[in-house]
């Protein structure tokens, strides 16, 4: 019979690989305790039209959607912010705001793998809720950037937009917010001209193409002269977006995080930003390592009070390759492992007691299922690099001993049983 | 709009739920550790071929299954042995056995919602591959009793079966292994009748309705006469596993477990199991916190080397569950709570550098991202239970410090920044 194999855009994760993606996790859940977020746990299937409802066209095609037993049209999540507004609106309705919300799980979505991207993949993910203030903004950024220095990422580069800039425009000039829509997506894929080709007016055109030039590594005179432009163009509301740019940005760089790149044509795949948006890249990655921004109609949207929220989540695996990459994370270093071997099998009642008390103690221990001789099972622990056998022996037994033999040294000696964790813990 | 609402058996944990569901899940890792287990990763999309092939009627009925964008049949898991065994025939084939496998996530299965059961569920998953000694079944068997007390629960049984006594009968009397399969699903629904209906020979049923009747927790004299009982009617291989059942209960109880029943005539749903199958409850909850057994062929069947192997998985919400019934777990008490609240809005960039630099330091702090006046925010952080204000005043910035308010004495004191993580610490 022929193996199974995984199913196209489905990984494994093996030895090291597993142990640095459940590390990045415990990262992200200590950013999250450090900025004051409670977690919840929603789950993977969600109904289609809670998922669909807000999330964009590029994104609901990529949904693994499919009907329920019962006959329901479910989807897997292919993010967090729709499971975390379902619940603002229903169970945490009442809850006082702020509400901070850290989450952390699986994610799936139907795009062409590639290195760094899979069909299945991890997301940490903070939300703040009720906050319209730019401090809320900078604490999203803040708390990633906590991120990949608690993974210990080098030359990782933070690139600002806002849209609230580009649908300021767009509105002014009674661009109905489906084709906004359509255009933020395209500028999203950097396919401008196609943007560009579905915009009406002249002027309009004009303006966004001196937006896209505009990109650029000297922030706050990029973010100044934006503003500059919207003012002197007459966009209102786009010029308040650039000043609330400048202030994230302010508050973002005294907290201590650097960001390299404020682009004004930016924008993301999600439809329901409407502020500040974020991503973070490294050199080693094309793809980003995580991102976010405001998006203050949603919760309106999915029938629950008006409350302003800014969000964020990071790619844990992504995260994780590029660590591994810099070689800045490695699979934490394991507790000295030990193996206890039984001289006989009429010992085995005896080891499985020493290695109950060894564990007790803390001592990771694994026990001689093979039923090897002695020469046998010291060699297999002596290829897996193991650090110490505990070799239980009539002899030994009778007199409450057993033979500690240090692997590495090849050194052995008789223990009493009382001293075992002392000289293992040493 | 009418708000977003759950999928019928999907749940949220929310604070407290998911704190403690977190903290079981860090125990089970803490377990996998202390007997030598390596943690693995696998998708919880997997081909429907793979998950059906040996996983029995039941549980193929309650799989989530469906065609992803590329046509293929997929679904969700509904447990970890078919994708581990999948990892030991293809990515893990050269690997020297043994193999200490652990596993830990959701996994999915269409039931009728009830306390402690939904559609989707955790697990901790551990497969102990290559040996067919009788101290690799005790192993997991004592694992599962050392997550139990890792938690703190009270009272729970372990019960014991072995599926190579019923399959030694039913196989001497020439039913064929599509039957045996229906005849053990009816017996671990408890259908008894229904199974003892399958069976063709009148011999066989008197047996069986023995069997049946032997449960009890005197478990080493139940496994003996059920030993004796096949040894009169000629039952060789049942006889076999009879004594393979003697083994392993005494090396489990020597290993410091209390095995409470013995039950020859205990099933369980899966359809790979070949030897001891077990399962543990707590007087709190109907259905089991966690079973396993042995499953000798699994591996061949999957297109491998003929592998013994053993495993465990553990109902991860189920334990956490219980824990908090029997209040033996409880979230981990948090850190030191902060708040950093800038007097005036002139100070937030201020406010957040002292933010970041507590952040550093390892002390959990909120930002006031409200932009409330200081009585409003104060009163919300009171309210919340917060430890510490930390208040961000322009006077005192000036001379490099601020107001740090004991929010349960109501008392403040200016404290020098240099100063404030030691006061926050102590």
């Amino acid at each position: 019979m022929p193996t199974f194999q995984n199913v196209r855009g489905m990984r494994d994760l093996l030895s090291e690989d597993a142990q640095v993606l459940t590390l990045v996790v415990a990262k992200a859940r200590g950013v999250a305790e450090l900025f004051g977020f409670s977690e919840v746990i929603t789950p993977v299937v969600e109904s289609y039209e809670l998922l669909s409802a807000k999330s964009g066209e590029e994104i609901r095609q990529r949904m693994f959607t499919f009907k329920d037993l019962g006959d329901r049209t479910v989807a897997l999540r292919p993010e967090f912010t729709a499971s975390i507004a379902r619940l603002i609106t229903t169970s945490l309705k009442n809850e006082p705001k702020p509400l901070r919300l850290f989450s952390v799980g699986s994610v799936y979505r139907y795009d062409e793998p590639q290195r760094g991207r899979y069909r299945e993949f991890w997301q940490s993910n903070f939300e703040l809720m009720g906050s319209s203030q730019p401090e809320a903004d900078a604490e999203t950024i803040l708390l990633t950037d906590s991120l990949m220095k608690a993974v210990g990422l080098q030359d990782y580069v933070f690139k600002l937009g806002h849209v609230g800039i580009l649908r300021g425009i767009l509105t002014q000039e009674k661009i109905d917010e489906r084709t906004q829509n359509a255009i933020l997506q395209k500028m999203d894929k950097k396919e401008y001209d196609a943007a560009l080709d579905l915009v009406n007016s002249e002027k309009c055109k004009t303006i966004l193409r001196e937006l896209m030039k505009m990109k650029s590594s000297d922030i706050f005179k990029t973010a100044e002269a934006v503003r500059g432009l919207m003012k002197s163009e007459g966009y209102e509301k786009s010029m308040e977006a650039a000043d609330n740019l400048i202030e994230i940005l302010k508050l973002a760089t005294e907290g201590g995080c650097k960001i390299e790149v404020v682009d004004p044509a930016f924008a993301r795949g999600l439809e329901y930003y409407t502020g500040m948006i974020f991503e973070v890249y490294v050199p080693e990655l094309e793809i980003a390592l995580g991102g976010g921004g405001r998006y203050d109609r949603l919760i309106e949207a999915f029938g629950g009070e008006p409350t302003p929220a800014v969000g964020v989540a990071q790619g844990i695996d992504r995260i994780a390759l590029a660590g591994q990459s810099q070689g800045s994370v490695a699979a934490p270093q394991a507790r000295k492992r030990v193996v206890v071997i039984p001289v006989s099998p009429t010992l085995k009642g005896e080891a499985t007691k020493i290695a109950r008390m060894l564990r007790d103690e803390g001592v990771s221990s694994e026990f001689e299922i093979m039923g090897r001789k002695m020469a046998k099972a010291l060699e297999d622990a002596d290829r897996r690099k193991l650090d110490f056998a505990v070799i239980v022996g009539e002899r030994e037994a009778k007199l409450g001993a057993v033979v500690l033999r240090n692997l590495a040294k090849r050194e052995q000696e008789v223990v009493k049983m009382n001293e075992i964790v002392g000289k293992l813990k040493k």
